[in-house]
């Protein structure tokens, strides 16, 4: 079977390139040493910088990166994504994302909806809804203020959304405790429970087609909750969803329904109503729309720079090269920031869900590699844990991330002559410096570093609710150019069906047990049978 | 240059096995509808069900592990760590983790120290002192109680105790906040600072030589903080630290200083005072203490059983073949119960810290591969993250850990028919099945699921501290009896010490540059500079 990702001009050339870089004086120590390395390996753009000098990278091997992005057509697949084409092939939609944060005013019809307008439509709701808890005029049933917002959502209707509210926590003035209950594990609704006050608390519950599983049974846990603490559900409850959806019926009205849209994939719906609501609550629309105007900026960004001055685009080129042509598994990323801490959740989510996949959306079996594992930890941390390996074990490329100003900057106790964020500097700069040069030290083999690991580094200058848009959209930018190399759908995800419908057999024995104890299993194998067995007895 | 990884009789059967192995009819979905699959392929010891059924494994593949687990002497070789033998060579000293958790009253002299007479000296005066915490004889400066206690400590030095605490939340009754500080990073301590009160905090800096840089840097800032709010630092500082180390100085008292001993190396020292003082403040020491007696179970089961039913020896042998013999690069680690969602954060440290190595004990260069890269996140919230890569992208192994009974077994609400702890293990056990038998639909290529996925499912029957000791035990054992096949030293960590001494030149600059703004950079390179410059003009 002929596949456009291996018999191209460009991929070829790639692999030539690859096997030149693996020579040893093309070694990272060798690359970094050369004049203007930093100059000419970073790209300003969107707000942010993206630094790829310790990457195992010369002139010519962007240039053919840049030849490839350009053969797969990857701007203009972006471009078309941002004017409404049908991206999304499997499920027949666009994947208007970028839509959400869309400030020009401009109509964008699908399906003889203006989905611009809708947009439009819900912020100025969210706005309002937020203004009206904040105030106290929106009450619960016993008339006390909300002071507690738990979102009933998993996956992509939380991960991106916990981002945000970390990384801008320290904005947080509005009087709201924000509250993540995304497992359906009893154990995490037990905990939640006990940290609110049931008076005083607002259950958002997000699913589009309001019918995902763990979310419906935390829902109706939350119900159960309301009602053993004589509260009225309708009074502490607002919506996340499609319109018409069991979630927005007038026959069993909430407090408020927000509309989200198919044509935004949960993973990418941070900037739309999932995000909206619940940062518009903790944090107040504004800084809401200031998030969203930051993201505006990395996608006109990543439309319109030319490819060899693309962030997103070079980022996502480097990625490829990192997996396809050197062979690397798995990127880590490690912000050096501890309000940046839920990013690698996210982004793990974000690459992974979307560039998973093993077929082309022609849906033929690529004959390459699709993405990467994506993990990772704040920095330092991550050097006191698991940078051991990076450093002498199996070799992973990194995306370290930068703030240049810290949010608490009023604590000016130094230590070794240094401030704390001076010293978090110090390393930030010092980890891909070390990955790359490595050490020798013939007399101790243990102290031997092979050095050659690649990194790159992402800045933000602060954490400013339009930084943080920048930095989602950036990594949003990067995924989807990466599946646009590859040719595949970034935003299906068939690949979780399997185990849901697995997951719907186990089920009905389980319910079938429990109205007669007596159940023999039926549709299961050996091992979940022995299992149910196991979790009937509690021994096993 | 030979070495005994890859020459051996058992080795080289192995590869044949695995050749053998990825034949398509020993796909997954063939060996697990084998009779007595779950029978023959599962291990009760320890107080834990250790589950392969799902492994790439038949009776062949595990004799021969078996054989190359007695090759390597890795159970004798963990006997001689747990008696005191110079396991950790390159550092000239013994491996004791285990002595932290011996209830046996034996003696264990080390270089003349009866190290386990010191252990329970240091358990005595972590009750005492948690009792006076408690009952509010140990008071602050003001003559408050303490009810938060923030944990000053990098690495090892929390890790651990993080994951045994959130795992414990629900027996926490102590009426004390615990806060964990591991970050330079000044954001990390202003988000403390904000939701403590400084009247009522207990600051506990842990760190064996009392010289960390992260944790003298926020050591000096929690001093500073006190100083402003009128407090005096001593009547609010417990140290964890080497005897006579800066932080057990006569000279500059603490309210109480604890020992640790050189012995046991930071990602190994949960059970000792490491985890003990803060865990006990939380939990109370007599919870602590069961959590001890629970890893000294898993510890004499590693010891004694049989290899074929040894948990964590099979456990390693598992993760050597999917590693050395199948080629696997990641394992992650899920598991399905939200007061284990810092497990994997922990089990990252302790595995990739200890096995991320390139020589053995005798100084040779590995000619394979040792430790994997590990991450993971809780189910079923990591379904709806990257499971479609694990599904449909790069496979990589899994370690699904379950727990029988939940904590919060009060909340009897069901959907479709079940409880949430039902549908929590419905998934639980579909998600092993569908990826090791995948499915085919040729006519929807996006929808096809090549299988062949291998799992693990460790079980234990609730969050008792005795399991939670187990847990962390079977990783322990699990993670140096990896270590012993390779032959390498999983006790020690050169490979984080070349990012130090980089860093430190980056702080010089820093340091003479807050001096002197003019300061040319010295000993550092182009990067670097530019980097200074950016960080002095906050632009790029």
């Amino acid at each position: 079977m002929t596949n456009r990702s291996v018999d191209s001009d460009a991929w070829q050339q790639l692999k030539n390139q690859a096997k030149r870089m693996n020579a040893p004086d093309n070694h990272l120590s060798f690359l970094i040493a050369r004049e203007n390395r930093f100059a000419d390996f970073a790209v300003r753009g969107g707000g942010i910088l993206y630094d790829y000098s310790r990457q195992r990278v010369d002139r010519e091997v962007m240039a053919s990166l840049v030849t490839l992005a350009e053969e797969r057509n990857i701007q203009q697949q972006f471009f078309d994504m941002v004017r409404g084409g049908i991206v999304n092939a499997t499920e027949n939609r666009a994947a208007l994302h970028t839509a959400a944060r869309d400030f020009s005013g401009q109509n964008m019809e699908v399906n003889g909806v203006d989905i611009a307008a809708e947009i439009r439509r819900v912020r100025k709701e969210m706005d309002a809804f937020a203004q009206k808890v904040h105030s106290g005029d929106l009450k619960g049933t016993t008339g006390k203020p909300f002071r507690h917002v738990v979102v009933i959502g998993i996956g992509g209707s939380y991960l991106g959304t916990e981002f945000v509210a970390k990384a801008l926590e320290g904005l947080a003035d509005k009087n709201i405790s924000l509250h993540f209950l995304p497992n359906v594990d009893i154990d995490c609704f037990g905990g939640i429970a006990e940290k609110i006050d049931p008076e005083t608390t607002l259950w958002l519950v997000i699913s589009k087609s309001y019918t995902t599983t763990e979310t419906m049974a935390n829902a109706r846990q939350a119900e159960s909750f309301m009602q053993r603490h004589n509260l009225n559900p309708k009074d502490h409850i607002a919506t996340v969803t499609a319109k018409g959806s069991p979630g927005d019926d007038p026959d069993n009205p909430v407090l408020a329904a927000f509309h989200i849209f198919d044509v935004i994939g949960g993973r990418f719906s941070v900037t739309s109503a999932v995000g909206g609501v619940p940062l518009s609550l903790y944090l107040g629309y504004d800084r809401f729309e200031r998030f969203l105007k930051g993201a505006e900026e990395m996608d006109r960004h990543a439309m319109s720079a030319a490819p060899q001055n693309n962030a997103p685009l070079i980022a996502a080129m480097i990625s490829v090269w990192n997996n396809n042509f050197l062979g690397y598994e798995a990127n880590a990323v490690i912000p050096y920031s501890t309000p940046l801490s839920k990013l690698p959740a996210h982004i793990q989510q974000l690459y992974m869900e979307s560039n998973g996949k093993r077929v082309t959306t022609e849906g033929k079996t690529l004959q390459t590699e699709t993405g990467m594992i994506v993990f990772g930890e704040p920095g330092t941390n991550a050097q006191h844990s698991f940078f051991q390996l990076a450093h002498q074990g199996r070799p992973f490329p990194i995306d370290f991330i930068g703030v240049t100003r810290p949010h608490y900057d009023k604590y000016a106790q130094k230590s070794k002559g240094v401030t704390n964020h001076q010293e978090l500097w110090a390393n930030l700069l010092a980890q891909p410096q070390a990955l790359a040069t490595g050490k020798s030290d013939p007399d101790n083999p243990e102290k031997q570093f092979p050095g050659n690991r690649p990194s790159s580094t992402v800045l933000i200058k602060d954490l400013c609710p339009e930084n943080i848009g920048r930095l989602l959209a950036f990594y949003e930018a990067k995924t989807v150019f990466e599946a646009f190399v590859w040719g595949i759908n970034p935003f299906d995800q068939f690949g979780v069906e399997l185990g849901k419908t697995m997951a719907g057999k186990i089920r009905t024995n389980m319910a079938k047990r429990n109205e007669d104890p007596q159940f023999p299993a039926e549709g299961i194998g050996e091992i979940e049978r022995a299992y149910l067995d196991i979790l009937s007895k509690g021994e096993w």
